[in-house]
């Protein structure tokens, strides 16, 4: 099994926790997003992805692009410590928990977004950390009243082990902080991140830890 | 059960067509996200989902934001004329499929986002089209080099049965066409797009065939 990855890849970053929380070995090969014009428009990969977005996975000839689509193909191919839960409820919440960042978050504040903004709008750098900060903002607060009190949350986003949820939850904030948002008022969120953050799993995964990290 | 609409959201459409190809039958309850400064703004609906997003759906007690997700639940309790394949690789396409329009088309040029640009950035009519425009020949260009010719792909963009991925296409194209996008580079999205507007559990869906349409 082979993982397309980017150090700080928010989506990248989803599926390498994914990957050591099931303890699946896979062999990371780094696209690098900003290097050589943007590795991920040279004609290897695009031939692999033509959506030039991280992550993509390949596995015995299937070629999967898709943060969410990947880590349930992992966890239905290797049931192993599920990463959701085993009701359909339950799964419904992880998965609604985990596309409010994937969907609603994320995609808005993605590198290429934010390049647009600067490069064909000619927004100034403060507008456009404003723009990020913004939709972080929306997403979290939304995100916060949803889990905090909840019953189904635990120790982590869905129960008292980690989930789908808490591979998108992690990263976002991991991003959200080198914008320099303010997280104070997302505490269970934030919380929940902690305990993750903890875990031998999410550290290995963690851009820092990354083999192609600058 | 109940779903929480609005004619013309993307995301709403995508639940309105997989509950008529079900065959489920659900309350509509309109939230219209222009009037009263937006509904979806309004104490009561602000309880339910403090996204503030379409669609919502609640099922004796449930209650589910995420059109993705609730698809998947939809598809889970109610297992008639499934919606996903039957093996796990052809559920990870159909669902990378779904998540190319859900995560990376659909929410960079959703109405909140336009409004920013418009009322936060100040930028014209004409750039605000020229991104709805870029953002959707990025994702369909790759969409289209993902389904033309690839083995899965059948009449419906993953065998001869509509699933969860022409749910998403058909509101994306539908968008698309409202906002005056070139679909001529993209003949097998069409294509499959054609086949499912033919079908009545599509014509139903339509936003001009919804009580709330304007």
């Amino acid at each position: 099994m082979k993982l397309h990855t980017y150090f700080r890849s928010s989506a990248a970053y989803r599926v390498r926790i994914a990957l050591n929380l099931k303890g699946i070995e896979a062999e990371l090969l780094p696209v690098h997003l900003l290097k050589d014009g943007g590795q991920q428009f040279g004609t290897a990969y695009d031939a692999l992805n033509p959506q030039h977005l991280v992550p993509l996975l390949e596995d015995d000839g299937l070629v999967l692009p898709q943060s969410l689509a990947i880590i349930e193909y992992l966890d239905e191919t290797h049931p192993q410590l599920p990463l959701l839960p085993p009701d359909a409820r339950g799964r419904a919440r992880v998965r609604a928990l985990s596309q409010a960042i994937a969907c609603d978050i994320h995609p808005i504040d993605n590198l290429r977004v934010l390049k647009y903004l600067s490069d064909t709008l000619g927004v100034t750098p403060e507008q456009k950390s404003a723009w990020y900060r913004h939709w972080v903002a929306l997403g979290l607060e939304a995100l916060e009243r949803q889990v905090a009190g909840a019953g189904d949350t635990g120790l982590f986003c869905h129960g008292d082990t980690p989930t789908m949820a808490d591979c998108c939850l992690v990263p976002q904030l991991y991003n959200a902080r080198r914008f320099d948002c303010d997280l104070d008022p997302y505490p269970t969120l934030t919380a929940i991140a902690r305990r993750c953050e903890a875990l031998p799993a999410f550290i290995a995964a963690s851009p820092e830890n990354q083999a192609d990290a600058a």
